[in-house]
């Protein structure tokens, strides 16, 4: 977007640099969200290579790694314990949707850590099955970008006691959470369905990935019927701020949680919510 | 989004209230855009009523029309000529996708009018098939939702002299371009494509599907396979800026453009671009 010749937000001219934001307009853009815990911004350097990663793929130029080092360092500089978001969005020029430039504007924002009780890893989660099904667009699929409508609207109406919603592609395989990627366990093998259609690949996903190498298990990444999860002898979702989250619930499932692989896997991950810190 | 602690764009802290917007962060909104001509803010009424739908559509509680319509008004009321944009905003509150509110931010800017040739109407415009095809989503189809980098995506790399890119489903049926609507004739019925699954619902669409039934034409609101489209008598695209622009070219496909009923609907539709005001 070039500059409007006016701006009003509720009734008052503002002149505010993100009005005009492609990032606003268009969602053109995306972000990464980590954990600062015990002052160490944990996985920045994981994290930036996805920024850089999804930025290309967008056709983004991305911003040096060490510049956005440096400044996840000073937005978050105040605080011991918090939630760090780095969020890239194309620059303006022309009008349209035709993107005019690949240059970024870098927005970085500093969080107070939400309230996760310690009981989601020690007992595991209520889930449920999102009515909504994810869209298929293997250009967009794995990236965090900024068009996050499916999961705001996934994210509705959901039952008392659910903490996440899995959500399942058009042919109905289950994929991820709305904020969350998605695993289970079955015949000792370590299974995550494929983000080819649709999904966020998070970080935390790669590194669980890794913690299964490191134990000597089987892993397979592929979508898989609903049927099959709800068949699996353990399941969890994770992220970069929670780690993992075993599943308890799912509909009529009911699972043991943790289960002994996915506590193995937690010991090798030491994330420092799961007790290991 | 909450507020965040601290905010930094491109290095220096900021204090915008758009930089925890749920727009910015989620696309989680809506816009319409319009033409004000001659100091008269073109069909207004038309597109506050789909703001309201589409408001509606997204669980967002939309402002009273009255409301809109006084904003528009006082936004443009510097210029004869320009371009309107009406964007709604969730309004923050707790952090995450789960809308927390219904309640919007109403944000509205003026822009100068682009500079549409005149020939675009009076031979038509070249136009390509995108690469890219649109996902498949019935709960955002036919909105004029915030997420839109599919549109900008499919906005790259057009060869030179194309000036709209037409898009097709995952089925290969043409859809919409991607800042138009689409529409054909043939034996004398006019068709658009089915916005059930993917696309935009313009409100110069139905202005033109209601000048065509005052014309007494067969309306046709369908999916149809690429080749239908090629093998039209005309084609035309339709937003509320440009009015109409028949297609002139579309790969080996080439019309005399504008076409005898492109030409009849145009003077019944007396968009001021057309010279007809």
């Amino acid at each position: 977007m070039s500059a409007p010749l006016e701006t009003w937000l509720n009734g008052s001219r503002v002149g505010d640099a993100l009005a005009f934001s492609r990032g606003l307009h268009y969602g053109d853009g995306l972000f990464r969200t980590l954990l600062k815990y015990d002052s160490q911004l944990i996985d920045l350097k994981l994290q930036i290579i996805k920024v850089s990663h999804d930025a290309q793929a967008l056709g983004l130029e991305p911003p040096p790694a060490e510049l956005l080092m440096e400044e996840a360092a000073a937005v978050s500089a105040k605080v011991r314990t918090g939630v760090v978001k780095i969020l890239l969005l194309r620059q303006s020029g022309g009008r349209g949707y035709k993107p005019q430039s690949a240059q970024v504007d870098r927005l970085l924002q500093c969080h107070e850590l939400p309230d996760f009780p310690a009981r989601h890893w020690r007992e595991g989660i209520a889930a449920i099955r999102c009515g909504l099904r994810l869209g298929r667009q293997p250009a967009l699929a794995g990236i965090k970008h900024l068009n996050r409508l499916e999961q705001v609207l996934a994210s509705r109406d959901w039952p008392e006691g659910a903490v996440e919603g899995i959500l399942c592609d058009e042919r109905g395989a289950p994929i991820c959470g709305t904020r969350s990627n998605l695993f289970w366990v079955r015949d000792g093998s370590l299974h995550t369905p494929a983000l080819d259609g649709c999904g966020v690949a998070g970080v935390m996903r790669d590194k669980v990935l890794a913690c299964g190498t490191a134990l000597g298990l089987k892993l397979r990444v592929e979508s898989r019927p609903w049927s099959v999860l709800l068949e699996a002898e353990e399941a969890f979702v994770t992220n970069s701020l929670i780690g993992i989250w075993p599943l308890r619930s799912l509909e009529q499932r009911v699972w043991q949680a943790p289960g002994p692989l996915t506590t193995r896997l937690a010991a090798v991950l030491r994330h420092p919510y799961l007790g290991f810190s």
